[in-house]
């Protein structure tokens, strides 16, 4: 998603100092205390926010934290945090290749990968939040019945995640090839509503580590 | 695929010595032989015989044997193999379920489900040519590096064939979600022509034992 720069962006992350973290390294381990939660859900590369902020609304038992690195995008969702202000969520602006630093072993129960950028040149596949590369980490930070559950309606994205899943000790425990949301405990984002419109199909599944 | 009677279809079986085998236990061990290959694939339930015939034309330098429980179906099968006299394919008319006394373990190089019944109730799953009862069978029957191809048009089916592999510890090696038969080695059969040209998508996958 490319996004003009906003001028009024960055300021706003900057003095946003009651749910955007500026230093995740210094939450490891206790994120789930700041959250009063026993359950920490984690969406990468959120985007404009709506899923974040529409999971953490549906589910307050819940902790929601939401990354996303491109300043101008993750200032959208801010805007929409700050209109829920009893969401129980915290925000990270920056790269998702040093999650590591950012989270404890075993501290998340859900990682949530919604419409990733697809990053089609085979060139760029480690940049993909599915490539083994990422997945290793992931493996880590979760718990021991941790899983990942992804959405995307990209084709090539979601073939190349089910091989990569596959071949790098993942149980695949629910798959979807035209996901309608039926299930309950989702939400749709704005994003995710424009596929339903044109009838493309969404395409889901769901891991969790051997 | 309901078929109406044939009253010519069960005089043709019958009558077909030369490739249909009315037999198929006393022949385990001896394809390769029979059919002179060092490489044995496998259709199961291949209705009207698309596939397996023209794929026989296609590689001659594979053994082709085809299954078809429903006799007025096999019968249309066999009429196209009675057309190419010159195919190195083989035909058995009966029911996959007892297909482990039919090869000797590690016969068989691909085992082919095309387009299978997907027996939509769940109270009937265990007749899913991808349930786990079938997966155990089909694994005794491969080679080492023998491998499953699976083309379907049906979503159900794809989704809970990709969960019973992964379940059953069997490696995704190659998926698509919109199978447009690019792959070289690969014919498209009548029957999947339809889906083509509705532009409704084909699934297909490709698993090897772990």
């Amino acid at each position: 998603m490319r996004m003009r720069n906003k001028s009024w962006a960055k300021p706003l992350i900057e003095n946003c100092n009651e749910f955007v973290v500026h230093e995740p390294s210094n939450m490891a381990g206790k994120w789930k205390q700041q959250l009063k939660c026993s359950e920490l859900h984690l969406e990468i590369g959120c985007g404009k926010g709506d899923y974040w902020v529409l999971m953490a609304d549906k589910h307050p038992e819940c902790g929601w934290i939401g990354i996303e690195k491109n300043p101008n995008v993750a200032a959208i969702a801010i805007k929409k945090r700050i209109e829920n202000p009893k969401s129980n969520a915290l925000f990270i602006v920056d790269d998702a290749k040093d999650i590591e630093n950012w989270f404890n072993q075993g501290e998340l129960k859900v990682i949530h990968l919604n419409f990733s950028d697809p990053w089609p040149k085979k060139a760029h596949n480690k940049r993909r939040l599915s490539h083994a590369g990422f997945l290793n980490k992931y493996g880590n930070l979760l718990e021991a019945q941790g899983m990942i559950i992804m959405k995307t309606d990209n084709r090539s994205l979601f073939e190349f995640s089910l091989l990569e899943f596959a071949q790098n000790k993942w149980q695949l425990i629910e798959v979807n090839v035209d996901f309608r949301s039926e299930v309950q405990e989702d939400v749709i984002s704005e994003y995710e509503q424009k596929f339903i419109d044109l009838n493309q199909p969404i395409y889901r599944a769901i891991w969790k580590k051997i």
